[in-house]
């Protein structure tokens, strides 16, 4: 940020009277700009004994796969937030259930929430974001290609808890490392 | 906003190219500029039977009684967010222990997602944004003098899942009314 959003003229970094962080103030306006952390939204959708993945057709991680989430947009519950992103990259007619993980990842300043969410009909298709959406058996899962630790960590501890039925939410912080996020 | 603060231009409302929905979009540098819900963190203290409020020194609700809660900052986790918020609002010495209440206010782009903590000691005290900070029982609770809705949802569930000994994650959605949040 190099300019006020509010009066175009130059920010600059200081820490504002009260305050115990370096925020962008405007100069002029005197304006304070905050940076907040985004909500990753989205689900882990089933159907019998597979999950549906998407693989991704954008940056980052181009041909990996994922589960379908994305941002949260103003003016959205975090379920409709799921609901959106599930159509948007799988077409996917589905529901919502819990929320299933919730993981912090502070070096690139992300919440994810991942609902779980059954699917309600196999009319699901790839959406501009995805090259190609499939289900998956445990055993069919690409650990390998997985696009996010964060995809990593939900469906590791679905197939866990799936053996004993209960899918209480996990909560997590994922630090960074020197692989994708 | 009215300003690229890239580049310090111009901004108009349109929907670009992908997208389906208006974001503010330099007419000069063409950057994109999306706003997002915010989180706010906390947690419900807890000593014995009974549970940690501070009073509002500050705007919107000033007077009222709360949770200590705030917007989560840029390169910290959820749990250090409410920690910190827990430490500036009631100079409490806590330790959160599990994710309990998760409400999305869609109508002012919020999503507060509040821990249950253990107090350690009574060493709690008044920070700035506080005028006070008392612990009370179930039956002092000031219900009608309850800063936010998000506080409400949360004491009514804590003391109805004390009886069973069971805290479940709550997830709900608080949409506008007439009333405060």
């Amino acid at each position: 940020m190099k300019y006020c959003s509010e009066c175009g003229k130059g920010v600059e970094l200081k820490i504002p009277d009260g305050d115990n962080r370096e925020r962008h103030v405007c100069s002029h306006c005197q304006t304070i700009h905050y940076k907040n952390p985004n909500v990753v939204a989205g689900c882990l959708p089933v159907w019998e004994d597979k999950i549906l993945l998407c693989k991704r057709a954008i940056e980052p991680r181009h041909g990996f796969w994922t589960l379908p989430a994305g941002f949260m947009e103003n003016d959205e519950s975090l379920e409709q937030a799921a609901t959106r992103e599930s159509i948007e990259e799988a077409n996917a007619n589905l529901e919502v259930t819990n929320i299933y993980t919730i993981v912090s990842l502070p070096h690139i300043n992300q919440v994810y929430i991942l609902y779980l969410a059954k699917l309600k009909d196999l009319n699901f298709s790839a959406g501009v974001e995805s090259l190609d959406v499939q289900l998956f058996t445990e055993e069919q899962i690409p650990w390998d290609n997985l696009a996010f630790r964060t995809i990593n960590f939900t469906l590791k501890h679905y197939f866990e808890d799936r053996k004993n039925n209960s899918f209480p939410v996990h909560h997590g912080t994922i630090e960074k490392n020197n692989r994708y996020q």
